[in-house]
C-alpha cells in the first residue's frame, strides 16, 4: 500500500518534528483577492441594490432583471418543504428538533445580586436584533448548515434572521429552502460572494443591515467577513475540516476507517488522523481504508487528503494520546474505547468529542443535536462551537444605593487620582461628600 | 457659551441626519502602518527574543542588555504592592475583591443530559491554557486595566497569565505591578508594541506563545492584534470611549455634567452625549459643564471631545430616548431617573447600564465589580463586556448507546446522501445495520 497515509510512531526519534509538520497549515492571504473584495464592499456601500444585482447577474449568471427577483417568499420556502420526499422531510424534521432541543439547553439567562453594601449588580442578556446567515451555493449548498446556523439564532430570540444563498444560473437546492423554512429564517436573498456579505454588513435599499454574519463560504466570502468584522460581528473563519480518531480495545476497523474517510472526503486539504496504541488495529484500519476507497464516489478527494494531510499514529499508551490530542485541539475527536468518558475528562481542547463505538462523527454533522460549526486548525484552544451564546450578548447592570455607593465612590476617587483622571475622581466624590 | 457642545432636538426637521452624523466614526486603516506591523511580526517569528530586545531598546529606549532583563520577578511585583501607600493599597484591594466577586458569578459550568433515545449529550467547559494581557505603558498605564483583564482570566482558571507592559526608558508604574501581583498574573515582560503582540502570538525562546491576547493598546498594538487573530484569539478592538447619560426628574446638574466630562477627559475623540426631555435641565447641565471645565486639569482634551463629538439632545419623552439609546448601543449608559430599572428593561443594546443618581460611571471603571472593558462604537449590538466567558471555551459532548444511535444513524444516512457525502452516510449506516 505504501504511500496511502503517513505512519508515525511516538517511539521515532523524529516524531516531535514530524507531528508538528503534520499539523502545520498556514492560509496565505492573497493581496489581489483582498483588493478585489475591498472594491466590491466599497461599491456595494455606494451603489447598494444595483451593484449587488449586477454582480449576481455577472458571477452567478442569475436571470434576475431587478433586485426584487432576488428575494424568495415564505410561500416558496414552505412549498419547498412540502415538496420533499417523506423520508427526507422526516429526517430533516428530526434533525431540526434535536438541534433545537440541544441549543435550548445553551440559552443563558441574566442574573442580579445585591452586594453587602446594598448595591445591585448583574448581567442582562439580550438577543441580537438581526443576523445574516451565509449559505454557499452549488455543490456545497448543505441543508445541514442552514439548520446549524439558523436554529441557534432562532432559539436565542433573534428577531430577524436573513439568509443569503447564491443561486448559480438561478438554480437552488430545494432542501436548503426547506431547511430555512423549518429553522425559522425570516427572509432569503439569492445572492452570494463578497457582495452578499457587504449587503448584509452595511445594508442596501432592500437588504437590511445585520448585526452579525455567520456561516461558511469560499475565500471571497471569508475575506469579506474578515473585512467587515467590527462593523458587524462574525463567527470564526473556518479552516479545513479535521477528525482525530483514537481507538483502543475491541473495535471494528471498518467502522473506524470509514469515520476517518468521512472527513477526508470533504476536501483535499481536510485532515484525518488515527491514533492508537494497538499496532495490529493500526494495520487493520489502514487496510480497511484502502478497501473502502475502492467503493467511495469521492475516493479521489479522500485519497489526496489522507496522502497529504492524514496520518496513522502509534502511541505507547493512552496518556501519550491525550497529550497529542491536547496539542492538536481537533475540531472533531472520536474516543473509541470503553473508558471514553473517563478519557474525555482529560481532554482540554476539542470542538466536539464523540464517545464510544456507537458515536460516529457523521451523526454530529446532521442530527445528534450539538452544532456542527466547530473551531478548526487548533482554534479549539480558545474558541467554541457555534451556539446560542453567539446570538446573545450581555450588558452589565449596576445600581448603587445612596448609602452603598459611599465606599465605592471613595475607592474610585483614590484610584482615579492615581490615574490622573480628575473628572472621574470628582464625579465619584460628588456621591460620597 | 455658543460652541461648547452641539445641541439637537428630536423636534428638528434635520434631527435624524444630524444624529446619524454624530454617531458616524470610521477608523481608517493605514496601509503603511499595516505593512510596518506585518514586518515586525515576520521578524519576531524569525528572530525571536533577539528582535524583540532590539525593538524594545530602539522604540522604548529600554536599558536592557539581554532578553532576561525584560522579565520581572514575582518578588518585584510583590514589593511594588507592599510599597504602596496605605490608602492606595486598600483601594486596590477593595477593587480587586469586588471585581473578583462579580466575575465569579459569571463562571460557567458544563452540563449533560440523556435524551429520550438514551444518548448522552452535553457541553464541557474548560479554561484557556495560557493568555497574554497587553497593558499600555507611559501615561495610559492604568492599574485598573490590569485588574479588569487579569481577574476574569484568573477566575476562569487560566493556568498561565502572561502580562506585557512597555517600560519607556526602563520606567514602570509601580501601581501596575502591584495590580498584577493582586490579580494573580504569572509572568510579566516589559515589552510592548507590535513586537510584544507577535511574541505572545507565536512565542519566542523566552516568551511562551499564548492562546488569546486581550487588553488595550495604541494603533500598532491594535493592528498587530488584528493581524494575529486566528493564530490566537483576541478581544474586540476598542474604539474611543463613550458615555450616554439620560436624566429626568430630580437630578443634580453638576453631578450629571461631571459624569459627561469623565468620558470626555479620556480622549479628544471620546463621545459624551446627554439626553433629557427636560429643557431646563439641559440648560443647567450645559452651564455646569462650562463651569467644571474651568477647574479641570484635562479641560483641553475634554473641551475638544465635547465640541467635536459631544451632544446635548432634547427628546419629547422617555420612549424617544429609549429608541435613540438602542440606536446608539452606547458603551456606558447612565439612566438617572427614579424608574431606572423599569427603563433598563427596554434597553436592548449597551455595554454597561448605570442606574439611578448614585451610580456614576466612574465607579464602574474601578471598583463596582463588572468589567470596564466594554464594546464601543455601537458594537454592543453584537458583543459583550470582557468576562470570564472570554477565558473559557466549550466542547460538545456526544455519546450514543448501541440502541440510541439507530434512529440518529438512519437520519444521518438519509441526509448525508442528499448532500452527496457517501462516506458520511456509510459511517452512519454501520451503526444501525
Amino acid at each position: 500500500m505504501g504511500k496511502l497515509m503517513r505512519r508515525l510512531s511516538t517511539q521515532d526519534q523524529s516524531f516531535k518534528q514530524a507531528f508538528a509538520d503534520l499539523l502545520a497549515f498556514e492560509t496565505v492571504s492573497d493581496p489581489e483577492l483582498l483588493k478585489t473584495v475591498d472594491q466590491i464592499i466599497a461599491d456595494v456601500r455606494q451603489h447598494g441594490d444595483a451593484h449587488v444585482l449586477k454582480l449576481t447577474q455577472q458571477f452567478d449568471r442569475h436571470p434576475a432583471h431587478q433586485f426584487s427577483d432576488l428575494e424568495l417568499t415564505q410561500e416558496q420556502l414552505k412549498s419547498a418543504f412540502e415538496g420533499l420526499d417523506n423520508d427526507v422531510r422526516e429526517a430533516l424534521e428530526l434533525a431540526e428538533n434535536r438541534i433545537r432541543e440541544f441549543h435550548q439547553a445553551q440559552k443563558q439567562d441574566g442574573w442580579t445580586y445585591v452586594d453587602a453594601l446594598g448595591n445591585t449588580l448583574g448581567q442582562k442578556i439580550t438577543p441580537l436584533d438581526r443576523v445574516g446567515i451565509y449559505v454557499p451555493g452549488g455543490l456545497a449548498s448543505y441543508p445541514s448548515s442552514v439548520l446549524m446556523n439558523a436554529v441557534p439564532a432562532h432559539v436565542a430570540g433573534v428577531a430577524e434572521i436573513i439568509m443569503v444563498v447564491p443561486a448559480p444560473n438561478g438554480e437552488l437546492n430545494p432542501l436548503v429552502l426547506a431547511a430555512a423554512y423549518l429553522a425559522g429564517v425570516h427572509r432569503v436573498f439569492t445572492i452570494g460572494g463578497a457582495q452578499a456579505v457587504a449587503a448584509l454588513a452595511y445594508g442596501t435599499e432592500t437588504v437590511p443591515g445585520v448585526d452579525k454574519i455567520t456561516g461558511p463560504g469560499n475565500r471571497f466570502v471569508a475575506a469579506a467577513k474578515r473585512a467587515v468584522f467590527g462593523q458587524v460581528g462574525i463567527d470564526m473563519i473556518a479552516g479545513p475540516s479535521e477528525i482525530l480518531v483514537y481507538a483502543e480495545g475491541e473495535n471494528n476497523a471498518k467502522w473506524l476507517a470509514m469515520d476517518v474517510l468521512s472527513q477526508a472526503e470533504h476536501d483535499t486539504v481536510a485532515q484525518a488522523v488515527f491514533i492508537t496504541p494497538d499496532e495490529q488495529l493500526l494495520n487493520e484500519v489502514e487496510q480497511a481504508i484502502e478497501e473502502h476507497l475502492a467503493a467511495l464516489p469521492k475516493a479521489e478527494i479522500a485519497r489526496t487528503s489522507i496522502a497529504n494531510r492524514g496520518a496513522l499514529v502509534l502511541v505507547k499508551d493512552r496518556q501519550e494520546a491525550i497529550d497529542l490530542i491536547n496539542q492538536v485541539a481537533p475540531e472533531h475527536l472520536e474516543l473509541c474505547l470503553d473508558e471514553a468518558q473517563e478519557m474525555s475528562e482529560q481532554i482540554r481542547h476539542a470542538g466536539a468529542i464523540f464517545m464510544g463505538r456507537y458515536t460516529p462523527e457523521a451523526i454530529g454533522d446532521y442530527c445528534a443535536g450539538p452544532n456542527h460549526v466547530l473551531p478548526t486548525s487548533g482554534t479549539a484552544r480558545f474558541s467554541s462551537p457555534l451556539g446560542v451564546y453567539d446570538f446573545q450578548k450581555r450588558s452589565s447592570l449596576i445600581m448603587c444605593s445612596q448609602e452603598g455607593v459611599k465606599t465605592l465612590a471613595k475607592t474610585a476617587d483614590v484610584l482615579a487620582q492615581q490615574e490622573n483622571l480628575d473628572a472621574h475622581a470628582r464625579s465619584a466624590r460628588y456621591r460620597y461628600q
